[in-house]
């Protein structure tokens, strides 16, 4: 049997309390699709019998394939297996070796295993079991009438190995190879809103064999390509990826930074890598968290020399050299101190790159001529220092975020210009 | 009319392929739980018209008051409102005022509104509508035989404030105060484990009255404790909480640093306020984190100076005065050039309290004496300096998370003994 749609249904109160956030469903869907397995639905429902039966029904009566997690606990309220048995009318029998283990399980903690716990070793009639060696439940996969039933525990660190060990290669011998799978492609963009991007590719959204879709993340627009194939006409699939992801980079320029896992500080560590450079940071209303993206990742001792966190204005003299002049005549929300902190700190460390950020990052403190999310970012490089003036919106982190991004980006652009010059000469 | 139960439909293509975590749902499930409304089910499905009304049709069909999340962008794929209105058998109409607020949007940032956003502004009849300052997606509240349908945009930066803004008070008129509801109290503790928090507590954990329940959280525990009343005797729910709240604060002293809303750096930011008292950084393996943490609320200009991230020894000699022979002879990550580290930033800017951070945040750079996750935090006052050291365990995003929490609690326990000798006398 071949699967092509899935249907995951999470069980389990806490879910629905705003205590636990469903990570599980994540992961799950993330891997299916990866097998070119389509999830419809992911239902989230309580330790509610007849919710819960409903449920499984309605997702049986619509899919081939359903994985649930949650409800395999020792407790009363733990009744998945129970129900997926009542859905599927099979009995319930007792796993002799998944008992042994519960009560192994109990023994290394030197414990007797309570007599709650042997209700985990009970299964669906024909289940295969999918043990658990870090927790008491035990998973199972189940076949009837052309259906399949995966049920995994809640916990994710229970959860995610069980998948990775059984279900995955169980999943991956069921892939059909002529059945559809997804051939995907992330193109993620700065500086450009989902209308403006939609205007531009409006006739490559209207591609048949393609889906384009636009995703807004904070600062960036990722679009998104899907071509579905076969596993045996992949390669055509890809080809036709490239195509576009080329076409879409000639349109829409360096506002495109990036693809599928690469992230905008990942792309700016390996432009200053390859280029030999250092930078050093100078920041105000982002407090340190310019400096903490670029050395998120192993390595960033390479290019990231260090930098000044100057909140107070005492620190901005004291240690970039900003002038006292310049703090009183256009205050330290400004084009010139923007300047003179990026021009200071590149000064003090002997970086090749100087890059500061100084803002209102709010709610407090704004005013008409300087309202809140006004940002200067000041670059300053052997060549001289630019400043960028930004109007953001949103809330303190957000405004703060985004100006993280954007002092990133205008890094990016910098060494992009210097990549191209190198190419092409100078001039 | 009064809300007992609720459903939520996430909607989003991005849901279903392991992209985007639903921390939407996760926070809306919170949120309504505290009201005393339950939320039975949570559906996602994908931007799929057929099964989004069929999604729809079924939550109402069982639901008074059903929320969802996405499908409001300028999108042909973005359909939540107009599937609403045919479930409801309502009309589609412009809603002037929003329509100026988006071209308003794009006045800002200096672009034409696309033909395509128009879209956003077109409602089910008789929708009060919410406005979005952030993005350009409102969101609706209708009323129709009895049924609520709250409609709120996807990307939870912007959902949240609304929710918080113009839902929220909404949703508070419609309690009946004869439900059920939770009070709940949340003690945050740091510096010890769920098992030994547990045989502290033991005897409380089978109080009758109320359940007591422990949730680890990165650096954190969370005890968590709820006691179910209706709204009339929600009073002496409350006195029982905060009954419970004392004991377990005087059984774990000062490893509960908080309650409820309160966090880390929230409490910090306090007790520096409070005796007036200002700080600055000097972070090594942080990279700017523990800077960024203590400017995240606003007013923090009142204690925090700055401070310099002297990632490369270069930076650490230079702008903060560490010796040569401390970092050769002990190397950049020890308790002497911790000391350096803290005494030095203290010295440069002047602050009462220099705080510094000097670790091996890995993946690589360990070895037998110094393994990944070794960290000194040093702490200069007037009084002389201490150092910390800690073995931490994990991934590099997590070493450094934990350092700075592990930063921040140590200057809490030094304002905390301040506080004590100021009240009962140095000695």
């Amino acid at each position: 049997m071949k699967y092509m749609k899935a249907e995951i249904v999470s069980t389990g109160t806490e879910l629905l309390l705003g205590e636990t956030l469903n990570t599980s469903a994540h992961f799950l869907t993330g891997k299916l699709s990866s097998l070119g397995i389509e999830v419809d639905y992911n239902t989230t429902v309580g330790d509610n019998p007849e919710r819960l039966e409903q449920v499984l029904r309605q997702a049986l009566g619509r899919t081939d394939l359903l994985v649930t997690t949650g409800g395999l606990g020792p407790t009363v309220d733990d009744l998945t297996k129970e129900l997926v048995a009542k859905v599927l009318d099979l009995k319930m029998e007792l796993h002799p070796s998944s008992l042994e283990q519960i009560k192994q399980f109990f023994g290394r903690r030197k414990a007797p295993m309570p007599l709650n716990n042997e209700k985990q070793a009970y299964f669906p009639e024909n289940s295969k079991i999918l043990p658990n060696p870090i927790g008491t439940a035990p998973g199972a996969i189940i076949n009837k009438n052309g259906k399949t039933v995966i049920i995994l525990p809640g916990p994710p660190f229970e959860m995610t190995p069980m998948f990775n060990n059984y279900v995955w290669p169980e999943l991956q011998k069921k892939i059909d190879p002529n059945a559809e799978r997804m051939n995907e492609r992330v193109l993620k963009v700065f500086g450009m809103g989902e209308s403006a991007i939609e205007e531009v590719l409006a006739d490559l959204m209207g591609l048949s064999n393609m889906a384009m879709s636009l995703l807004a993340k904070r600062a960036e627009m990722h679009i998104r390509l899907v071509v579905r194939s076969s596993i045996k006409t992949s390669e055509e699939a890809i080809e036709a990826l490239n195509r576009v992801d080329k076409e879409i980079r000639l349109r829409l320029g360096d506002k495109v930074f990036g693809s599928d896992q690469e992230t905008m500080i990942g792309i700016v560590g390996r432009l200053l890598k390859d280029q030999k450079l250092t930078i050093a940071t100078a920041e105000s209303c982002t407090g340190g968290l310019l400096g903490a993206a670029l050395t998120q990742e192993p390595g960033s001792s390479k290019f990231y020399i260090g930098g000044v966190v100057s909140y107070s204005n005492s620190v901005k003299q004291g240690l970039l050299g900003v002038s006292e002049e310049s703090l009183l005549k256009y205050g330290a929300v400004s084009e010139e101190v923007a300047k003179e902190m990026a021009e200071g700190i590149r000064a003090k460390t002997g970086s090749d790159v100087g890059i500061s950020t100084t803002g209102i990052a709010g709610p407090d403190g704004g005013n008409d001529q300087k309202p809140v999310g006004l940002v200067y970012v000041g670059l300053a490089t052997p060549e001289g220092v630019q400043v960028e003036k930004i109007q953001l919106y949103g809330e303190r982190e957000s405004v703060r975020q985004l100006t993280v991004q954007a002092a990133l980006n205008r890094v990016r652009l910098h060494m992009l210009n210097i990549e191209r010059r190198l190419k092409f000469g100078d001039g």
